[in-house]
């Protein structure tokens, strides 16, 4: 029987199913004596802080086997156990009903996420599986039901769940679970971040497959095609075993690329560098190839803790990062960015109506320059190390730039003035994401010493349209002729003040928008570091010759799909 | 003595003192026994419908004074009472801890107020504004006190208070009250853009006024300057009644414009037309000489009450306004612009992280083609009566505007078949505030009759920042040059294709914007009625050479206030 859903990780993968059962848990409800009620909120506190103990274990595990930035998820959960909303009411209820704390647990619970159902967004619907992995966690102490360890499977297994938890993701051992399915999810869910990072082949999507397989049956995953096969015939397993055997040969051939250089067959080198969050994504991008860091995401040294990240530890970051790549290769470290979607619990920062169009990144480091120059102390003092170059997130108007460049100044002085060794000429450059900064770019080029294209924010805003908002997501149109012709003309601004453009988006690492990308003349490709050999078998086969006539062709066009379309017929012939 | 403020609305004034006393209400604790606690309740429950009776009645009596706009912020009041976890919340607080009504109300409201302090912005600030009146409003009649009624005034007064409250001002009679003074407030607040449009000169932020201040004072208002005087000179009463005259005199003055064309020395007309949210807004406009309807915000139709509403009703409003303007005067009435900030409960919209951002307007319309038709069937049927056109808000890509286009084409069909008449060739354009349609405006021009700038969203969205978020409203800037840049590219495609360009934005009706604009080429400027007479002054002594020059100047500077700065210059000598 063959089933589909959605391509959340490529690959193919053979094996045995091994069912994650769904572990609903069984609440009675009782009543507790007056007597009894203080030992029932003690029983709760106690829950509280195994959970608590159990996370801060995964937290840790997770930030070894997977990165930091996916062990963020776990502070997550670790602050709704802290919640004195959450707890409060739990404690509430069982003192003003007269409950256990099981049942008390279960009702706050659903009275919480009845609340969050009634908010339709996607980032409510990840605080509320938050909630729900977290109630369940603390259901399990209570009742002392020990949970359905994945790290106990012993073969190498499909693994077959209705949805992944990130507890359940953090348990996983790569070299026991080959494949993925689940029931529910999109290419953006949870369980397909983490699939894709993990690079095991997976689909989700694929309804009520819990009722269709049983545990053991034998599955085919086509991760690249988003379908799976359960009790093949043994052709089609033949089959896919050849596929499964081109496909690592193909990745394997991808390899080769990994010292050659990012050249056109006629001539033309651009930089294939990579996004990361942190010192480990480093090693990744140097293994893949990347030819330097074309962003550096600061905020996650700020995000999961209880305080602000002190220079020393800072200065240890950026160093570590730099060394990697030697005095050749740039590092390009963005100043923080926090705010929009990004918060600080320990920062105090105000609730926005509209957080996306509201106080962060630039504009915060504006107003707080304590913690601004702490972060540009640091950066200098680590430019001394290597090639690194700063750029300025979510910068809007000529004037901010000029402040945050006042800013570098006054620190720069203070560094001379204590003798401590920074690179002097280290380059400054900023985020073109805001379309003020795009329709100005001829006047910001003469200000910067190098432009980089945020796509993912200079779509939203060019497009009025919240990306993470399931509504109005079809409007995320990187293809759109307007989000284009912004680039177009970014670049050329550029280029005529002998600037270069980089671009650090999503966009960047698209193998449909490259061969335009390259035909506008974009410089540098920073993209997630496994996306950047694929990108090179591409720029070593593409002309530049043939890249300018698919970009002058596409300006023509005014449909997106009809853009995407002709790129990738383009590219076949 | 003198004393500064904030300027809120312009002219001077001249009177004694009236304090609207701080009507702080005294709440007692008390127990209840348990046998009482079912009659507590049942107070509540009759304070609750005699507070929504009351409401009720003022809301009445504000929309046939000041309008229907205005009168929806009783709506809000009256929602407040409605909301279940408001009353919810002081009936659990009742039964929980057995006291009195009085005391849960106070309690309840100052949870509820401390949560929103937290959130700091303007957006929560005025429901926290709601609450309070909510909430002294159930207190008074809980508590048996009458209304300081601001009816009972005999004689012209300057009243004198902490603030205005909607139900104060809802009370206020122009013909008594003659100037207003607050201790707090902003030009934006409500008690300032209430003074506004019932034209009582304003000043409003005089820190501790009411202390300095007793009821009998003599005092004089100078809301052009925003300052005010107490116990003022002789001397100083004569010069200002000279001023309130020269005031008077130039207001009579501009009255005379009222039939002349919008026409500069060197013969170059252009329209100045007027924004609407209801009829009575509409004869308004026609008194003070707007030569049509340039914005008819239909979403007002649709606020403040419990259904969607019919064609019918629809039809009466639009054909009403279209008949005040004849068949020459243009009536654009922009379709069903609902969503980002203006929410209706009957609709069960979603919430959003960023609404801004989010499913509103013709988003919403394309996706709610059930609303959208009825709505374009009353367009279509009253475009029969005059000269109506249509306008779609938040257009943001091609493919948007054809399918709305489709969606009227079976419209029409459909009265085509039932033989209602309407006007076949109604003209059809789009609300330019998306970034990506001020870059694709050359291929919009193509497919649309006429364009009309919204400069609010365009402004926020091009900059990034939310002009309603005090922390990052710095950067809802009109003059920077990006905009202005957006603007004039937008009026060039236009014409280039033969289509006329409007603008309805609050900037249209900015005089020191204006010239700029005229420059720029802009056709029609649609602002709120008031302002339309001023402008047209304005044009009347300013040639287009020179306006033209302003606009070549400004678009080489890059600082917004260097631009704003120079055209004032410009516009002295």
């Amino acid at each position: 029987m063959e089933y589909t859903g959605i391509s959340a990780a490529s690959g193919y993968a053979l094996g045995p199913a091994f069912l994650l059962q769904d572990r609903q848990i069984q609440v009675l409800k009782s009543e507790v004596t007056k007597e009894n009620l203080d030992s029932e909120i003690l029983r709760f506190e106690e829950a509280l802080r195994k959970a608590a103990q159990d996370l801060e274990e995964i937290k840790e595990r997770a930030r070894q086997t997977i990165g930091s930035e996916e062990a963020e998820i776990f502070t997550a959960h670790i602050l709704v156990l802290q919640d004195p909303e959450y707890s409060g009411a739990i404690k509430d209820m069982i003192r003003s009903e007269a409950r256990n704390v099981e049942w008390a647990v279960q009702a706050v619970t659903d009275q919480f996420l009845e609340l969050f159902a009634s908010m339709d967004n996607d980032y409510i619907r990840e605080r509320a599986a938050d909630l729900r992995d977290v109630s369940s966690r603390l259901l399990r102490h209570l009742l002392g039901i020990s949970t359905q360890s994945l790290s106990e499977i012993t073969e190498k297994v499909i693994l077959v769940a209705y949805d992944l938890t990130p507890s359940d993701t953090a348990q996983l051992d790569r070299d026991k679970v080959v494949g993925i399915v689940t029931n529910i999810g999109g290419r953006t869910s949870h369980s397909a971040i983490m699939a894709r990072s993990m690079e095991i082949p997976a689909v989700v999507g694929v309804q009520d497959i819990m009722e269709k397989i049983k545990s053991g049956e034998f599955v085919i995953v086509d991760g690249s095609e988003g379908k799976i096969i359960v009790n093949p015939t043994e052709d089609l397993i033949q089959l896919y075993k050849e596929k499964q055997l081109s496909y690592e040969a193909q990745r394997e051939e991808l390899k080769k690329l990994v010292q050659l250089p990012s050249m056109t067959p006629d001539g033309i080198q651009v930089e294939l560098i990579a996004n990361i969050g942190n010192p480990k994504d480093g090693l990744a991008a140097v293994e893949n190839g990347a030819e330097g860091i074309g962003l550096y995401r600061t905020e996650f040294l700020y995000m999961g803790r209880e305080a602000l990240p002190s220079e020393e530890e800072q200065f240890e970051a950026y160093k570590s990062v730099t060394e990697m790549f030697g005095r050749e290769h740039p590092v390009v470290i963005r100043s923080l960015d926090i705010g929009g979607d990004k918060e600080l619990p320990y920062l105090d920062m105000p609730k926005e109506m509209n957080p996306f169009l509201g106080y962060r990144a630039i504009r915060l480091c504006l107003d707080r320059t304590d913690i601004f120059r702490t972060q540009l102390r640091a950066i200098l003092r680590a430019s001394a190390y290597g090639n690194i170059k700063l750029m300025y997130p979510m910068i809007a108007t000529l004037e901010e730039l000029r402040k945050a460049n006042k800013v570098l100044e006054t620190v720069k002085q203070e560094l001379l003035a204590e003798a401590i060794p920074f690179n002097k000429g280290m380059e400054v450059g900023i985020m073109v994401e805001i379309p003020a900064v795009a329709v100005m770019a001829d006047r910001f080029a003469r200000e910067v010493d190098f432009f980089s294209i945020g796509t993912n924010d200079l779509i939203q805003y060019t497009m009025a349209a919240d990306r993470m908002n399931e509504t109005v997501s079809y409007l995320y149109q990187p293809f759109n002729l307007a989000v284009l012709r912004l680039i177009r003309s970014v670049i050329e601004s550029a280029h005529k003040e002998g600037k270069r453009v980089a671009m650090c988006g999503e966009m960047a690492g698209d193998l449909t928008a490259l061969p335009i990308l390259l035909g506008l003349g974009l410089d540098e490709f920073s993209m997630s570091a496994s996306s950047v050999l694929l990108a090179r078998a591409l720029v070593r086969q593409l002309t530049m010759k043939k890249a300018r006539s698919i970009a002058e062709a596409v300006l023509e066009m005014d449909n997106p799909l009809e853009i995407e379309n002709f790129v990738k017929q383009e590219m076949q012939c």
